[in-house]
């Protein structure tokens, strides 16, 4: 999509690479203070040695440090990080001890729809019970706790429902949740013992004014002991998102807070079966968490290659929403946070039919001819879920701004051609 | 252990992080064009964007060329290699594939025994039925097709064996199979409708004078159309072994023959969920199978740094055998390939005793008391599975060859220590 990685990120990871490297006087000293840093971590000083399974043990605590001073100083413990093969690994890697053993068809796991389909896959894959709660489309995707109690109460006569997952910011809904929506969870969470899996991957993705992001563990710690001594939450976080963007190192990690000490020796031995995470996207996520600060040689290019893609990102989302919203039968929701829309699309009957002639969900049929006519790629609204009898599509805002300009005008002029040959 | 990365492989993968590095003429010229060649075939050119699921283009057609060449000149089809993260990842992925679905809880896999940890963990996650076939010690851990006749044959009372794991060269036993063994586990693989996994991770460690290392790819093909058209099978190979040792990338790859197309659609279904291998260790899987060829700036380098790794294994796998032969109470197999040996040791009645009185394995014990007296850890044979009283342990030969020495001296005088102790 255009978006050029840190060069910061970049420096350090090929020192890390080629400590040959680190006599070449090309890069900055702090990149190089850095990279040794993260040697000296690793077993034979090298990147190509495996890592403890839990992660590399400066990485896990320099994330500590980072969740503290993000959470206002709430103490965060290293040894409640674990790194992770990107956030997905993590999140499998939870779900999958959560709904183990023998009660696993049973077990229930609430999800948004629409939601990211690592987890109904996942769910699946585990066999375990997908319990559906929807977000509120009208308040621009927001949580109702009335809706968390409608989709728990009627789980409840199928299955155990004992996991509540949450992504904030949304995806792909891009909504960001008030501080106050996430109280109201936490002590939703506590009264239903449910244990809480926070996808916080877009904890940096947040553009809208008046929008900020709020962590479960800062929010959740803030409520007093009555819920901080007791709620389970584990939260993941990424290198592959935001102005990071470093999908392909699959870098990530999770914290567990009060997690019973004998499933937290699962865990740890969960995770050891697979060896350990990629100690390069181990590196970055230590970057990520622990980036160059005032005074250092690499800090104003970093800040001015992070600004840079942050501004945009944050001016392409508004973008996305105008234009989106000038198209007579698309309505989009502000994009609030993380990297996309999902507008709701009106669709005539007549196409309606058409896409059940072919077998295809109609949001589908619509993706497939914008693919075929314009050559533009967008998700159908149905591979996330939605609203019986509604349609959307996701659409990334990442494009280059003139870019991303021509294929919402490209979107608009197909929209209408579209309504006109179906109505 | 002291064993130093491949420069070339380093140089390379400095470059595909770092394209800056493109412009420095401290790299060999054929770095840079492996380089440039990877980065080609990256989304935006980069090693930080997200891979197809399966891997990187040119690298899977890499790995098809090399098997090609490896399999003497048998076809090899890119569409059916899968880049993984690690070996481990790949083997993880075959078992849930061919155990998922509602019969999971009879689905029978067989396994050595001794075996590698990985499978016993990943059945159990699996919720499927582990089904033990032995390796006779005495003949230098060959497999007999009696013994897994015996094995199938008493599994199928409770359980539905589907699966046959091979690992060769072994792990943890460091034997390598004969061409006519493999020939004979195709035949009852076919005749018992088995999916075959071939664990090959140490294709390139084999040391012991008269061995080779077939892989089953060649062997089937080469036993012609009645078995190469139907036998299905699973080869798993990976960067972390042998002259690369590049554990913490978490490279690897299988190639998959035979399998029926429905399966394979929801193997690639299956690999998306994770969305893909880390792209470093994509890039380092193709550096593996496309070495330096002759006339190549860094090939006399590479020969160099390559031969002597190699040498020095072969050295320190006969160095251990050898050693640990002298010793009154451990009988070590030959070490033909991998690297490890998995000598059995004698243990008296009374140690057998105390370790009990603790509630542990008496290699355990053993092994625990190692490594309070001397510091060095080696893993009890409990880990792997033995046959019911006898008693193993399994230790590495990747220490440089004087401190190897040292370590090998110490254990035998703990050994004697022991014996005497218990005796």
């Amino acid at each position: 999509m255009g978006q050029q990685p840190i060069t910061f990120f970049r420096q350090v990871m090929a020192l890390c690479t080629y400590p040959q490297l680190l006599d070449d006087n090309k890069f900055p000293e702090d990149t190089k203070s850095r990279a040794r840093r993260i040697l000296q971590s690793c077993g034979g000083n090298s990147i190509g040695a495996y890592t403890t399974s839990q992660g590399i043990d400066c990485v896990r605590h320099d994330v500590a440090n980072y969740i503290q001073r993000r959470d206002g100083g709430i103490p965060s413990d290293p040894d409640n990080i674990y790194l992770t093969t990107g956030a997905s690994d993590g999140i499998v890697t939870i779900l999958k001890l959560l709904t183990a053993g023998e009660g696993r068809t049973r077990t229930g796991v609430m999800i948004s729809i629409p939601q990211y389909p690592l987890y109904s896959a996942s769910i699946a894959e585990l066999g375990a019970v997908q319990v559906n709660y929807y977000l509120n489309e009208e308040k621009c995707w927001s949580l109702d706790i009335s809706e968390l109690q409608r989709s728990l109460q009627a789980a409840r006569e199928h299955c155990i429902p004992r996991v509540l997952c949450i992504i904030n910011p949304g995806n792909p809904t891009g909504q960001v949740q008030s501080r106050q929506c996430i109280e109201d969870v936490i002590k939703f969470a506590a009264k239903e013992n449910l244990f809480l899996m926070a996808d916080e991957v877009y904890q940096d993705n947040v553009y809208a004014e008046g929008c900020e992001f709020h962590s479960f563990k800062k929010v959740l710690f803030e409520m007093g002991p009555e819920y901080s001594s007791k709620v389970e939450l584990a939260s993941f976080h990424s290198t592959s998102k935001c102005y990071m963007g470093e999908c392909g190192f699959r870098g990530g990690y999770m914290e567990v807070i009060n997690m019973d000490p004998e499933v937290k020796a699962q865990l740890t031995k969960l995770v050891s079966v697979r060896l350990c995470p990629p100690a390069p996207g181990q590196a970055l996520m230590d970057l990520v968490v622990n980036s160059p600060q005032p005074g250092e040689p690499s800090y104003q290019t970093f800040i001015k290659e992070r600004t840079a893609i942050l501004s945009a990102l944050a001016e392409k989302a508004k973008l996305t929403e105008e234009i989106l919203n000038t198209v007579p039968g698309i309505s989009c929701n502000p994009v609030q946070g993380a990297m996309y829309s999902f507008p709701c699309i009106a669709l005539p009957e007549r196409a309606i039919n058409a896409a059940k002639a072919k077998g295809q969900a109609p949001d589908m049929f619509y993706c497939m001819k914008l693919l075929e006519e314009t050559g533009i790629c967008l998700v159908p609204g149905s591979g996330f879920g939605q609203r019986e009898g509604t349609y959307h599509f996701r659409m990334t805002i990442l494009p280059p701004t003139d870019k991303l300009k021509i294929l919402l005008n490209k979107l608009k002029e197909f929209h209408q051609k579209f309504t006109q040959q179906y109505s």
